[in-house]
């Protein structure tokens, strides 16, 4: 394609409310334009991406036995209301009314849509398994829609839903898929982990995450450099230290501690490490009862690890008013020292272990050291991993290495649904004994549109976007310096241009009347991998010059070479 | 592809609330499955269908110099209000709500999104023409969508808007436009006609729809078979009669018709054609004026035509009551004789050239025969054409030619919007003077989901659907009798599946368990143009059988030669 055919529309700025990265480079490029909240055109540059995108999905589906489909966007609310979704899926759903007055939606995801397929058209084990596909416009209604495609209200999904005669037959599945997603990020050139995922609103059991990383992503997970290990940190288990809990050897006492109500604070001014202290986090169970869960001052709060200890599923945190008239103490100085019998205490794994510890007192300004469990206060009721794991904690996977933390993009989400939707909706098929059995399920999501943002997160520096060669728009563009003012560099850069063409080459010839400076700036900007330069002064010699996108520098090369050495760059 | 990993859903009946014989055969063929009302998901094999109609769409899009772009379904309700159309547009809309209580509609079409793309991102002379395309799914809220995919309330459509700076450059590309919407009917296999059309809602001056002919079409088209004259009967224009009105030579007399109301059955009682008779149309102009449209008893009234006289925009038909009110007669008898001076007379321009003719005599049970205007009753108030053509009509090209009639399937529409939406969006440019001028815009859309239904409308028999090559799901079936008994018949239909494969060709091999009579049946139903039958019998002699979808006789081929012959009838 020549930019003279292309709406080119770059710009030096982005907008103020472009927070992230990807987003103005995104603008600046003039690959999305905004048209409201969370609702971006992509432009003829943009989709050119999101069409690459789609197409390497397509084809890793396609291979993996999963059959494209397209179901409509609009659902009617009775089939969610057959699963019970319609009322707890929450304002994210864009909910409609026609004007029949019959409820809609506009899907943000079609599991129940597919089942009511599957129910009609599925009947008999012989027809399973299936797996179907679709990519599609999905809305969710974001409450603060941000980062440009990578939380949009609108974006492009592929979901895929897996049909099964048992558990085995969808863990095969499962696994193919797997590999299918692997195989994704791997040709669009993407830095990706797998992690194991906590399977949240959708239900089920089995699920795993795949994140491109990226220093701005929302999602942190930890992985084991020495192994294969990988999991949300949502998810990722924390063991009991190694050592055992030592004696005491301290006897408890009040510290002043007039202003520190922080643990760190207080260990300064006592001057020992933050790894001392033991912060107490007032909650209120789903019950009405107030709990305090006890973690390492240094450590933070895993609400979903806390959310399945017994009696603490939809637990929250206590207000200050409650702390107050639990403990008769302000939050700051809180502790488990000399607290009601009633009050419910759970300790994490490590403060478990821990002896000679630091707290708060339970009175204001103050807090307590050397603290032991069973001399200063009571056993703990509960002892669970209830932390985040930080680096350097043990890989939980046995392996003995130890854990490292980095930041991710979701891009990917595989569930295990099982039974979930198949026994809420009557999903069932005949087996080989002629009975009846509802049908286990598995879908598999990827973030077609969310992944053009989170590549540009993972790949650009100052001068714009560097994309990997599968999503790149053009793969060479040829930048003929002087097209419209010199005979030789149009004849030149025309017949480079129609040889790669033919070659089945995806280039862009720059043949407008600009400034180099400018054409340069933009072909960087959109992030071309390969560029040629044509100018009058080396074509008197015969030669352009190339440079690559990603970090090279200057090559002279002869023009009658420049096709084979640029298939050679591009196949390299 | 193997039947073994294709979904495929044959049904013997369709569902009895399918009307039309393409919605029956897409259903009973597995193309498509209802969601709802309107709301259909397309199977693997009908999206297989889906795509390659737009497959044909964007090629030639790209070929016109148009731009693909997507923008988003969701459009928010201020641009709509910046054109009046958020409350013109009617119930048709499919008006949103957010969770922020902004209002949104899920887009019917995109002519004021691409407009403020335009308006924003296009600012001077030197960026036009511009001419932008997306394939996208919209919604219209159709009060009784029906006929499957042909009226549904969630289609995928090809949508195209141009922008220019001055109506010359709109008419050539409008003109390419026309052309690459030939290109598309006519490599879809599909017999079309392009037709002059009414703007209506839309609005600008000049457009053409683009019908594919078939008997079931909602359309009926006026055409000249011995010129390229063609419109839709909405406005092809009816000449008056060649011969001048002629003398009277009767006098005027009461007919007695007891039960005659109809023209046809007066001219019946009294033994003459019903082209001597005349019937009167009673209406409320927009005024509340009651009004007389006068036409042939034979002809119809063209509501587009009559809304254009001076006066009768936006008219209506009378009520019973009001007919009986102002002629004191009640409907089916009623005329021009003897009524009130100020009730206004429209006749079309052949009853304005008849003498000698029967109308009703405003008398319950009574018409008169051997009335003559200027005599009987006064010269109408206006003449002008207010009918539908006929068949026999002079073709109004003026080269000679008479018109046929014939019934067409909308699946195009190209309009010159002119200044319509930039006007009102001020989506202006600057011109080579420095000075600022609105946009002339076109847009372009086809019905692209609609064009599945519209060519199995045209192309089908008593055994199902007989595809037009581009369109059809695969090229060739190879249907292999008792692939899972007989060893020879295996090896030879995979070894020819892999040579097609090879060879690019579009094929299905059929290498179900199922009875031979069962595969053909689905072959057929599922319209694939070539196929190809390998059994034990034949192979013996290294014989297989080739039979064409549509209309052919039974061929044996050599298998060793099969690839080539197939791909000898495949690109003739």
């Amino acid at each position: 394609m020549r930019t003279s055919q292309l709406f080119i529309s770059t710009k030096k700025e982005a907008p103020a409310e472009a927070e992230l990265l990807s987003h103005k480079l995104m603008l600046r490029a003039g690959l999305i334009k905004r048209l409201g909240s969370g609702l971006y055109t992509w432009m003829p540059l943009g989709l050119r991406v999101l069409r690459k995108v789609e197409s390497v999905v397509r084809s890793e589906m396609n291979a993996a036995g999963a059959q494209e489909l397209l179901m409509p966007a609009v659902q009617p609310a009775e089939l969610w209301q057959e699963t019970g979704r319609w009322d707890v899926f929450g304002p994210q759903m864009l909910k409609i009314t026609d004007r029949h007055e019959r409820s809609f939606c506009f899907g943000p995801t079609h599991e129940e849509v597919i089942t009511d397929i599957a129910r009609s058209e599925l009947r008999s084990y012989k027809q399973l398994p299936a797996n179907f596909y679709q990519v599609q416009t999905k809305f969710r209604d974001e409450i603060r829609p941000r980062f440009g495609v990578m939380r949009a209200r609108e974006f492009v999904m592929k979901d895929a839903y897996s049909f099964h005669a048992s558990f085995e037959s969808l863990q095969q599945t499962y696994d193919v898929m797997y590999s299918a997603y692997s195989k994704v990020f791997t040709r669009l050139g993407l830095q990706f982990r797998a992690v194991a995922a906590d399977t949240g609103a959708i239900g089920g059991s089995g699920s795993h995450e795949f994140h491109v990383l990226a220093d701005a992503g929302e999602d942190l997970l930890a992985y084991c450099p020495t192994s294969d290990y990988a999991a949300n940190v949502e998810l990722a288990e924390a063991f009991a230290p190694a050592v055992p809990r030592a004696a005491a050897t301290e006897s408890m006492r009040d510290i002043d501690t007039p202003k520190q109500t922080a643990c760190a604070d207080v260990a300064a001014l006592v001057g020992v490490g933050v790894e001392r202290t033991v912060k107490a986090i007032a909650l209120i169970s789903a019950a009405g009862d107030f709990v305090l869960a006890l973690l390492r001052g240094d450590h933070s709060l895993n609400e979903v690890k806390l959310g399945k200890v017994d009696g603490m599923a939809d637990f929250r945190f206590a207000t200050d008013e409650e702390i107050r008239s639990h403990l008769a103490c302000p939050p700051g100085f809180i502790g488990p020292v000399g607290i009601a019998a009633n009050i419910r205490v759970i300790a994490d794994l490590t403060v478990a272990a821990m002896s000679d510890f630091i707290c708060g007192a339970n009175k204001p300004k103050f807090h307590l050291s050397g603290v032991n469990f069973g001399r200063d206060l009571p056993e703990p009721n509960v002892v669970a991993d209830i932390r985040n794991v930080v680096s350097g904690d043990v890989c939980p996977d046995g392996k003995g290495g130890t854990l490292e933390l980095c930041r991710g993009i979701e891009v990917g989400h595989i569930f295990q649904l099982r039974t979930k939707y198949s026994e809420a909706m009557n999903c069932v098929f005949v087996t080989e004994q002629n009975t009846q059995q509802a049908m286990e399920m598995g879908c598999y999501g990827i973030g077609v549109s969310r992944i053009v943002g989170a590549a540009i997160e993972q790949n650009h520096d100052e001068r714009g976007i560097v994309w990997p060669a599968a999503m790149a728009p053009f793969s060479v563009a040829v930048v003929a310096v002087g097209y419209h003012k010199s005979e030789a560099v149009k004849a030149a850069a025309d017949d480079l241009y129609a040889q790669l063409m033919a070659a089945g080459v995806d280039v862009l010839l720059d043949d407008r009347n600009e400034r180099p400076g400018s054409m340069f700036a933009d072909m960087e900007l959109i992030g071309i991998p390969h560029r040629v330069t044509i100018g009058d002064k080396g074509l008197a010699d015969g030669i352009v010059e190339y440079v690559a996108r990603r970090g090279g520098e200057m090559q002279k090369i002869s023009l009658t070479q420049a096709k084979s050495f640029l298939q050679g760059v591009i196949n390299n």
